[in-house]
Parts: C-alpha cells; sequence; structure tokens
C-alpha cells in the first residue's frame, strides 16, 4: 500500500553516496562503494533514522552516471530489507528523463522518489505543478518527496504553489528549507493544510514541532551520515516534550555545523556544498567514503578546514547521544 | 585536421531543434521534427551562416532525451555535409556524461562540441578550468566551443579562467554575453589574447569588431533561426568598413528585438527564454517548428506576445534584407 | 533613570507623521500636520500601546526636513505626557549628523533615539559596531533602539555585530525583521544573550514569545496606525498562554495584510513601502493624513488599490478587537 | 550664460575632500583641509582638467556636514576663479534637502550640482524623472549633472528614463556607470539622443569615443586626484584619433587599477570605496589628505593595501605622463 505524508515521520535522514578511492578522476567507471554504502544504508536502520532519502545535492546526484545510481539505489534498498521507507532521488535536466528514472527506480524497489525540478531555467510557479503533475500522472503508483532548493533549482517554491502540489496524492513530503527561508515555512505550512509533510532542518525541528505539533512530525538531516545519535536523540526529547533540553541540544548541533559555513557565510557555503559536506562526512568517520566525483572537486583548502572540524565536532555528539541513548533505553 | 580559432569566422549560427506537435506532453517519445531540422540546416547554409552550433538553451539541450539529441544532430550533419563547421551541444550535469555525449556527437560527425559546465552547483574558476581540461584530455580530437551563460551555469567565467581555458589547445571558441556582460568582454578579450575566438551577440558585434578588428571576426546569433539575411548583411558591412551602415543596420536589428524582452526586463527574459525564443521563432516562419518540450511549456501571455512581435520584426528584417542581399551579390 | 531592555516590553508602536493636504509638493515648507499627530500619539497611549517610535521608513525619517522632525517629536512628547517611552528616529547620511540630532532630540524630550546606519555605502559588522558606539559615546544618556533594517541600510546586521551591540548599555533594543530574516532570529537572540530586546513584527510575536518567552516580551507594529486593538489583543493572549487563540489571530492579521504585498512579492512591496504604508493607514481610517512627501509619492495604481484593500481590512479587525478588548476588560 | 551637454567636453575630473589629522573622529568639527582643497583645485585646473565636480562618493558627499561642504564647496569655487566649470555635489536623503542646498551651491558659486536621487527607498523610473523635474523647476537657472550609481541610489536609471531627463533642459550631463553596467550605455546613449552628454569612465572612453565620436566627447575620472597627466594624455590621442596608442593607454590605466579592487571582485570594492579611494588617494601623493570621516573609516587591510599599490602604479603613470605632456607640448 503506498505511503502517506502520515507515514513520514521522525528522522529523515539522507545519505551520501560512499565512493571508492580515485572516484575523482574522469576516467573513474564505477565510483560507487557498495560495500561502504550497504552498511552505512544498515547502520541508519540500526542507528534509529526512520526514512531514507538518496542522492540529494551531497548525494552527488549530479555527478553520479546512472548506472552508477541503479547500483547504488539497488544496494541501499537490499541493504534496508523493507525495514523503513526509501526515497531515491531521480533529478534530472527534464521531465521525461526524470520519468525514465523514477520508473527504474520503482523497478529496483525504491518506495518512492526524491525529485526536485529541472533547473537549466528556472520554474514559476505554474510550470513547478505540471512537472510534478506530468511525473505523478507517469508513474501513478510511486510516492514523491519534493525537493526544495532554491540555489539548486533556482528559485523558491511559492505557497500557492506548494498549495497545488499538496493535492497531487501521490505527493508526500517536501525537503523545505524551514527557518533558513524565513517566513516562507510558516506560509507554507499553511498553505499545504496538513495534507503533505514539510520537514524543516534538524537544527529547525524542536522551534517547529513545538509550535505545530500536530504538522511537524518529521525533518530531515544529512548530518545523520556523520552518525545519528544525536537527531534521535532530538527525537525523542521532542516527543517527551522535554524543551529545554530540546533547546540545549539544538544549540549543540548549532555549535557543531558553525565551522562548516565558511566565515559564517552560507550563500559561500552552498557554492561547495557537495564538497563541504562529504569533506565533513569523512572527518567524522561514521562512514567509510573516498572524493567526491567531477566537476565537483575543488574547494578552498580554509574551507576544506572548517568542513572536517564540523565533522569532528558532530563525532563528539555521535560519542556523547549514543551512550546516553543506550542509557535512557537500558537493555532494549 | 581539426579546427581553430581561425576557422571560427563570420556568423556562428545556434538553431533551435525543430518540434513535432504534441512536443509538450510528457509521453512524447520523438519529438523532433527530423526533416524540418534537415531543412534549417541546408537553409543556414545557404543563407549565408559560416559556422553552426546546437543544443544551447533555446535549443532544448536540457529537454530533449539523448537519442532525440543523437538523431537530430546525425540529421543536421548528414544535411550540412561538410560544407561548415557543426558544433553539437552536450552540455549535461556532469563532467562523465559530458564526455560520453561528446564521444558520441564525435563519431556521429559533428566537427566539434558545444559544451557548457554542469550547473547543480556553480563551479569556482578552478572548477570550470579543470572541467574543460578533463573534458579535452577524455576526447582529445575534439574541438570545443565554451558555453559562457551566468544565468545557466551559474556564473559568469572570470578573465582568470579565460587565460588558463585559452591555453587548451582544442578550445577554439567562447559564446559569450557581449555587451550584455559589460566590461567583462574587454578584459576576457586581452585575457584570451588571440588565442580562442570570444563570440558577442549579433547586435553588439559591429561595435566590438570594430574596435577590436583582429579579434572580432565572428558573432553568434540564434535570430539567423528567423532568417539570416540580416545578419550575414551585417557580416558584409562589418567586412567592407561600411559603419555608419553598421550602426544604422545594429539599430534595426535591436528594435526588433525589443519586443522581445518583457516590459524591456532582460531578467525576465531569461527565466523563459526556451519559451519565448522558441515562440519568436514559430512567428518568423522561417522554420517549420512545434512546442517546446517540457518542462519548459508555460509562459506568460503577454510575454508570449511580445515574442510574437519580435518575429514579425525580424521577418519584416529577413525580407528586406534577403532582397538587398542579391542585389548586393548580383549575379552570384 | 535611565530605560533599560527590560522597559522594552509589550507593543512598540511605530507612528507615521501625519501630512497636509500638498505635502507632495517640493515647495511645501511645514508639511506636518501637528494636530493629528498629537491625536495619533494619544490615541496610542489609550489604545493600549506601550511604547512609542517615530521616523522609521513609513514615517518618512528621509523625506521630512529637520524643522518638521523637530516639531513632530516635540508635539508627539507633548501629547504623550511621560506615559509610555518615546524613541525618536535619527537616522542620516554620516555620524555626526545623527549626533546632532540625537542631541536634539533629547533636549525636546525624547525618551530614546531610533537609530539606522548611514546608507550611502553598506557598512561591515566592524563598521556598524563602530558607528553605534560613537553615537553613545557622543549622547551618553540617551537610550537607543536600533534599526535593523537590511533593504534601508544594504545588509543584515550579523549574530557576531549584536553580541557587540549588546555589550554597549545604552542599546536597550533593535526593530528586528523577524522571521522574514528567516534563521537570523534566532541566532541574533543567542547573540544577544539577553541584554536587550530584539522585536520581531507583530504577525511573528506568537511564535517567538511561545519560544522565548524571557526573552521576546515585546514585538513592533507599524499597524498599529490603522488601529491597535488587534495587536494589544494579541499581547493579553500572549500573556495568558492562549495558543490557539494566538494563532488564529496571527492568521487574521496576516490575512488583512496580504493584499499590501503586490502579488505576494515582498521584495516589490519593500521599493514602495513609505507610499503602499501610507495608503494603508489612509485608507483604515483610523488616523488623518495627506499625500507623502517628495521623493516618495508615486506608486503603480494597482500596488496602491491593493494597499488600500489591507487598510479596509485591518479596520475591520480593528473594529472587532476594540469591542472584544472592552468585553473582556469588563468596567476596567 | 547657463552651461549646456555641448560645454561638458574633454575630462570631467570628481575630486576627494581633503581632510585634516583627526577626521575619523565623531567629534571633529571641521575636518576639511581647506588649503589643501584649495590646491587640488587649481592643480586640476593646471593639469589640464577640463570641468570639476565635487562631492560624490569619494567625495564623502554622505559624510560630510554641511557647513564643511559649504566651506570646501566655497574654496574651491574661489580657488578655479572660473577657468572651468565646477558642479558641486548636492546629494541628500529628500528633494527639498537637496533644493535647499542647491539654492545655497549656487549663491557660494558654484556653475552646477552634481546629484544622485535619495536612496532610503529606490526609485523607479517615474519616481527618478520627477525628483530631477521638481528640482530643476526649484532652482531654475543651475545646470544639473546626474549622478548615475546604481550601488549607491538602489537601481540603475533606465533607458526610457533617461529619454525623458535629457528634455529637461537644465540637465547636461550624467556620471554613468560606461561599460561596466554593459549594454546600457548603449542604450542610453541612443534614448539621450546627444541632448545630455553621458560621462563614461577615463578606462572606457577610448573605446566609446571611437564608436560614437559626436556624443563622447568627455569622460569622467577620480583618478585625476591621483594624478591627471594620464587622463589629460588620453584625451590628447583620443582628439587626434592615436588608437593603438589609446588602447595602449587604456591598458595602462587599468593596469595600474587592477590591485585596487580585492582579489578582482569589483561588487566588493563598492562595499569599501569611499575608504579604499581615499586610500588610494594618499598612497598616489599627489594630494594632502588625511583619514575619511565616520562612519566609512573600516576596510579590511588587505583591501587597503591593495587600494594603496593602486595609488602606487598610478603615481608611476603620472609622472611618466606629465613629462610627456611637457615634451609633447614644447614650450607651451
Amino acid at each position: 500500500m503506498a505511503l502517506t505524508a502520515q507515514d513520514i515521520t521522525g528522522v529523515v535522514g539522507i545519505i551520501p553516496t560512499p565512493s571508492i578511492p580515485g572516484a575523482d578522476r574522469w576516467d573513474v567507471e564505477n565510483s560507487v562503494d557498495l560495500d561502504a554504502a550497504a552498511k552505512l544504508a544498515d547502520d541508519m536502520v540500526r542507528g534509529g533514522v526512520d526514512v531514507l532519502m538518496t542522492n540529494g545535492t551531497f548525494g552527488e546526484c549530479a555527478a553520479l552516471t546512472w548506472p552508477e545510481t541503479e547500483a547504488f539505489v539497488a544496494t541501499v534498498v537490499d541493504a534496508i530489507e523493507g525495514r523503513i521507507p526509501v526515497f531515491a532521488g531521480a533529478t534530472t535536466l527534464n521531465t521525461r528523463e526524470t520519468i525514465r528514472r523514477a520508473r527504474r527506480l520503482e523497478e529496483i524497489g525504491a518506495d518512492g522518489a526524491f525529485v526536485g525540478r529541472p533547473m537549466w531555467l528556472p520554474l514559476d510557479s505554474k510550470g513547478i505543478v505540471r512537472f510534478y503533475r506530468d511525473l505523478c500522472e507517469a508513474v501513478p503508483n510511486l510516492p514523491v518527496v519534493i525537493y526544495d532548493n532554491p540555489g539548486a533549482f533556482k528559485g523558491k517554491i511559492s505557497a500557492a504553489a506548494y498549495e497545488q502540489l499538496s493535492k497531487i496524492p501521490q505527493v508526500v513530503a517536501s525537503k523545505h528549507l524551514g527557518l533558513l527561508g524565513g517566513a516562507a515555512f510558516f506560509d507554507d505550512l499553511r498553505a499545504v493544510n496538513g495534507r503533505i509533510r514539510l520537514l524543516p532542518l534538524e537544527s529547525d525541528w524542536y522551534y517547529l514541532s513545538r509550535l505545530f505539533p500536530d504538522d511537524v512530525r518529521a525533518c530531515w538531516s544529512g548530518n545523520v551520515a556523520c552518525g545519528p545519535a544525536p537527531v534521535v536523540r532530538l527525537k525523542e526529547l521532542i516527543s517527551e516534550e522535554r524543551w529545554a533540553e530540546c533547546q540545549q541540544l539544538t544549540h549543540e548541533l548549532q555549535d557543531a555545523l558553525e565551522p562548516l559555513y565558511p566565515n559564517g557565510d552560507f550563500p559561500e557555503f552552498l557554492k561547495y556544498s557537495i564538497q563541504l559536506d562529504n569533506a565533513q562526512f569523512r572527518s567524522a568517520g561514521f562512514l567509510q567514503t573516498g572524493p567526491t566525483r567531477p566537476p565537483y572537486i575543488n574547494v578552498p583548502e580554509d574551507y576544506l578546514e572548517g568542513a572536517r572540524a564540523a565533522g569532528r565536532r558532530w563525532a563528539e555528539l555521535e560519542a556523547r547521544y549514543q551512550t546516553s541513548s543506550l542509557e535512557t533505553k537500558g537493555t532494549s
């Protein structure tokens, strides 16, 4: 039975695509470390992640070849063994290619598709709605999570477009900017009116779930690839309405991530997010991965050092909350 | 023998990809009107275009499937019969896919590749240079024209990057913004120092060729798809240094194009350039084409009317200069 | 005794500067309707506003002559009779002129100054901190409310600058963008650490006061010039933690303001905010005012109609909550 | 008899406002070094500058008090003794204050006013035209040079606005961005149709005067404050149509200015242009001046070093062309 918005609850982890040494060369052929991918996927489930998504920005949807993506998604699906839903990335440069890929991902066993719109030109609200309607008409049984990333796709999805999108039954959620996008989260939440799940960042989750407990019942996190324990801990604290601890942990997450943004400049981070996020993951040491694929390889060395620091800081949180979760959970 | 910058001289025409009725549907399979494509290519040669490029922005590089692009380029190459060089578009979301396509285009018979960089994230100067170096290393006999489009590729190529790029022997030219990019053309021209051809818009060509007669010996034009006679006429006037007539014709071109830009707002035009350029082409009536492919379909109706007006205006210029060229050329 | 952050609690109303007929002419000399100003100030106190600020953007700090500002502030101060604090606007093009004005406003009887930084060039964090330090050193007994308006002053005040600014004892508050500025409010709140009051918009107040009850104890509102009852009602609901009613009223405020933003485009609104806000005020009918002063006169007619609709909608809320407040308060 | 566009020919020098030591303090009272100002003005005339303008951005129109500006302009006017026209800056935050200042500058003896529009909010085309019409109606005998600076005044003057502005008889010229603004110069030039003089930067002058010899007969230069000889030399070369030498000298000017722009980033330069331009002037040593006034004081140290290098490079050009001009002019 198809997934609905109600099934998107808890921590939606977005994972990178582990690479082999030499993955940064133009002549690499199979750049995915499938063993590391299987382990990472399994670690996500065992660590408490509730929903998995693949092949967003730092998951290198852009830089993978399609055969690599197929192999990676198949590996992840196999490793998950149906324990949690998997939404696989299918963003491309056009409607028909996204449809082709979504169909294939469905065959491979993905539970849904995680899809941003084509980005050569921006699309206006009408164009965005038509794109997702076309996709859902073409692949009528596949649940879809919208990828709302203004930098990648050259514009924010408007509240008016969200209202229309939320009425497409297959659309179950949207990976949202959260508070980074300002008041838009509030407007968009009102526009979708509970029909789809808007996912804020894990570091905004406490705030928004406290204000909208019925609606904001899930967050997305890429930092789970540095270790899922801090975010899973946050989920527990939110469910128990331990607000002071939620605030404290939220501050800890922010402090860990602070050096990821070069001189605190978020737009500057976005220019290199593939390279920096993966450097953070490597540094945290939770997963095994090599270099990023071409063309997203270069990054100023001082930016890189910040990303590595963020990874080390998160690893400390992982160590702390892995233990505390064990204590909390007792022998479970 | 491989083409060099010296071979890129005169009018570099960039053509759209003619479509069949229903090409705007997500379930269309072969959306290219190959007969119209062959006729268009032939008309370009017969009309005086000196170099042909395909599958840029309005040529729907993004929205075509790869099999469609292959069939289209093969058809164009066949129709041209080697009379002029053909650079086929090979822009994709990553280095390796662009390499794969460029190799295949070479097999099909394209004389070179017309390539923009991947656009999910912006690339800095180092990343841009590495991308083109990787491409040229991988396809070592294929001449390359760079596609410098800040809107599509999230940033202008810097003068420093141009200096490096111009030293890659396979790179022969760059489709440039011309004066729309301000003083950058001047800086970039100095940086490439004659090693590659920088191509301005046809409506800037007179100005820049008068100032830099040795360097600016070619322009690019998409408006040739509304009829090449005005731009070919401009080429003649420039070669004869008939400056007052160059200025007059330049103003005529600008006046014809003026309604293409909604309320004179160029950035607003860029949001819909695929749809608007193709509406202009349809309205001019020089070529046969249907709707644009998904997702680039929607466009505000009043913008569309402006594009159609621009097409009609250009058709008038085509009629005028087709005749005058005949008169000028006499019995040739 | 000087005001502190603790004194900035409740509704901080920002008022326009009522004008006489013909105030839009370049040869008008005394454009301020002082009687209307006195009545407006008194109505604010009687309506429940807790702190008053003057001469921000829509209060036409820019377009008033200095003698007009002096007369206006003197009138307001007299009308208030010390019942609530008055912060008078003293934004100019340079540090020394702002100091001169702030000194004079202190003499006139203002309780504090409401000051944005000079805007010919943007100022970086260091420059912003130095500007406010210079001001406070020069006028050492005058409390200051910072005006943080990225559009007017060419940039957002950073969290790092806020940390420094909050340590200047005279700085008591900042008129903030609230959620419009995204996650910045959260970062800035953490940076000031309770030392100064960050003021969100009234339409964000419920959210932020629920999350940060100890810190977000005041909001700013210009819409009080359309009638203060809705915002005063919100204050009561917040103080009683009637969250569902807070949410409901917040939605009512948003719905009333919705047509103020042309086609929902907030940046477009900002281009004409002086003209549009004052048209809203005139339409609401709570206060008496004429046209805006030069050069902020022109505005597209359809934008104007939206502003008038917003005024009418707010007037309906005013009518509703004026009554309900009376009922609530009973014989008080 | 009033000046017309025809009188604006040659080098339009824009000068800084020399300061005394301690001018960066908030409590400085008379920050202008009037002796240095008189000498600078005289040096401009003697060095070959044809028209003088004061109190633009780096001339610290924003940061001077009005009494300082009055004293400075009076000093300059006295020093010039009518040898060349002087346009004094009168940009303020509103129409009426600019009128007041323009009237006073006329009394002091300025030949015209150099005026940018108020900048708290942007003005649209209609608002811009109304502002300059109001000014000219109020001060009907004063010639006006428009200050078209998109960064300072929050937007570029459109071609449509230029058409209207050029029909106001008192408007004689506009300080334009030149090629930095891209194709706009070409559109604006066509729109004004010879009725007013559009002034490009000195480093664009050769290009534009060669293309439009009847129209582009003057340039503006702030670098004359590092020594006017290079720009005066360029004027001579242009008038003699020695194009190759024009190109060579243009490249020399560009090379001298190159380190002024931090890492080649022009927008970054604009954030600190007051501080950087004046640092360049100090370093060149042609004039005597102290620090800039508050609040435009801070600037990153490495940016400052670039500005100083640009000053030193220009000083070398000054030395070279001062000599060469003498040689050229022989005994004149």
